[in-house]
């Protein structure tokens, strides 16, 4: 007899990613169409040599590299952090605010179960990152969906509706995972006093803020101002990744951003699953930060290229709708009678494309769920995208 | 005001290692009587110079390095566990039951997040492990204390004695985790089956496995049998860590050994907790499974030489009991009036020694909490545990 599985983790859907991963499995595609995966938001390019150097170097000589290190993370990493947000922001973080996580994702988990414990509820605008969702489903805590309109922009008074005694939190992603827009500020510090004046946490993963449309070096443009707030750590917890910004998502570097208090019970989280974040990772994330600023705002622009190429790609496109397009990420609508995973499922097949299905971002039921799609753009170039549209070009699915 | 705190963590103890550290933070210790810190359980030499080359070899010029893996874990790493386990104890384990993880705390959160929900209990002899019972109790599953006699060996009658219906695994760890005692393997094989007899799991937590002093190649002698039993991953799982064996500490990885189901639960935790394990951590602890055989079996006796240095050091030690003493720990009684609280805090100031309390190990108010000790010997070769009754011998703590 098998062993009896805790409820939470059965109820908790499987990971999308690997599913996904399995419908390519054992399937061969021809050199002159290989698969395009815009399934997982992951460079496929490896860190720039320089990067890949420091790594080397730190390997080989040096031994903190090899050793455990402080739960919360190396203090030079997490000085840089605090500075890098106060400078972009024109807020202030301080390195005791900061705690470094192995990946955004973890840093997701250690808040959550800081704030919410079986039976509280957490809203999460709709579509939502799976991740997200399936924490807090294996974790017991109740996901209140806040649908969103045409524009994918949630609004805070719907949100207030949702809200009851057991309500803890209220989790924004911009540029948002999976629909690709970038929040305006005004809705940031809108929720943020909602988040407040209810006693709530707003949890804010920036996990893809180095490819936001609206940095201007320029002009100081930021994308939100809310760490200008000076009591912004009552209410606001900001998540960040390593993964995206420096290609080191294979060394699993993220971070929280918190009030020291709320960092003490993540520490907690952190020591059991964690003990420490990787150490080779934390010195590669912050030889990053230290010399890499240029380059990424390199990296930043021929994202930015790519997003323009989806945009134009879509416009010429019949029938499909492209809702959202940003960071990584584009949200369209199909225009065909099957549900959306159903043809991802024959787009594998057909095209030889892997994209995800609006269901792994959605309640079931829902049209995001049926008829949408996240395309990864990010993971390929310009040429690449113009292959892609070269597929779906007068492409429909066999009835 | 602060963010209301989910009531499992603000229960939650803070971690003993990182409080520790706070004991001696702002001390300076004379470079003629510098810290002896035996209070957590690492290395602290660096991996051997041919693996550091292979990690640095790995960063350069590896592209896997730096990109996502699968959930579960290099796919040669899997194999190699599977390979390892299966010939070191006459049992069959396929790469298909085991999953790698960012060490081996992650591997026992990941299993008891598969096998018990909040209101489910779990049983832990005492002295446990105290990331076991701060990951209970942050996922609100009650710990079920099994109390232990002088030789720290759980009795399997006494376990059947706590079992409910709510009871859903039984957590052993062997090498002992802070007791230093090897279990006998009737005592596995009687917890086994009573596991079974009652649908719970069996978790055996074998992170010190690699420094059991009972391998013997030339008999073939084993810790345990429980692999060779045909149905096995019915009830069983492994942990195991690379932390130790290669000096990996810093790298986070550690591993599972469990029924193929189970797995596909453990994965949907991994995914959302971890996305993948760090890719340079575990091609280290492949390269060391596949060269470093040789060179762990010298660890192993250079660890046993320092054991036994700690059984001599106690037996001519007035007045301190040893009462477990193997893998990286000595578990020992003082015989002051104090608690050992107390004691530890003191022997900071008055001797430069930096060692855990039983408090952190067991229920309040048991005599492991008030008189025992944590002395992770390991970490010191034999002159440093020479030094370190130097300072105990005729000590007695301030009134």
């Amino acid at each position: 007899m098998p062993l009896p599985v805790n409820p939470n983790l059965s109820a908790t859907e499987l990971p999308p990613v690997m599913e996904a991963r399995r419908w390519i499995e054992g399937k061969s595609f021809p050199p002159a169409r290989p698969l395009i995966n815009v399934s997982q938001a992951a460079p496929v390019e490896i860190p720039p040599l320089a990067l890949r150097q420091a790594l080397a170097e730190a390997a080989l000589n040096n031994p903190d590299a090899h050793l455990y290190g402080a739960v919360l993370g190396l203090d030079g990493l997490r000085s840089a952090i605090a500075a890098k947000f106060s400078a972009t922001t024109g807020g202030r973080v301080s390195p005791g605010q900061v705690g470094v996580t192995q990946g955004c994702n973890q840093a997701f988990c250690a808040v959550m179960a800081a704030l919410a414990g079986p039976g509280d509820e957490v809203i999460l605008p709709v579509p939502w990152y799976f991740n997200h969702k399936m924490w807090l489903d294996m974790a017991g805590v109740t996901t209140l969906a806040l649908e969103t309109g045409p524009d994918l922009i949630p609004d805070p008074e719907a949100a207030r509706a949702l809200i009851t005694p057991r309500s803890r939190a209220i989790v924004l992603v911009t540029p948002n995972n999976p629909g690709g827009v970038e929040y305006p500020p005004e809705t940031l510090a809108a929720f943020r006093d909602l988040a407040r004046a209810h006693g709530l946490a707003l949890v804010i993963d920036e996990t893809y803020r180095d490819f936001d449309s609206r940095w201007s070096p320029a002009s100081g443009g930021v994308p939100h101002d809310l760490l200008q707030d000076p009591a912004w750590d009552d209410t606001t917890i900001l998540l960040y990744s390593f993964s995206k910004a420096y290609r080191l998502t294979g060394h699993r570097v993220g971070a929280v951003i918190a009030a020291q208090p709320l960092l003490a019970e993540i520490e907690k989280f952190l020591d059991t699953v964690a003990i420490c974040p990787g150490q080779l990772g934390q010195i590669g994330a912050l030889w990053g930060m230290e010399n890499l600023g240029g380059w990424l705002e390199g990296e930043r622009q021929e994202i930015l290229a790519r997003r323009q190429a989806m945009i134009r790609g879509f416009a010429a496109l019949k029938g499909w709708k492209l809702i959202g397009c940003g960071a990584y990420f584009a949200w369209v609508e199909h225009p065909f009678e099957l549900s959306s995973d159903q043809l991802c499922r024959q787009l594998v097949d057909d095209l030889a494309l892997l994209m995800l299905p609006g269901s792994y971002f959605a309640p079931e039921g829902t049209r995001a769920a049926q008829k949408q799609i996240r395309i990864a753009f990010a993971n390929i170039d310009c040429a690449g995208i113009a292959t892609l549209f070269e597929r779906l070009q007068d492409y429909s699915p066999a009835p």
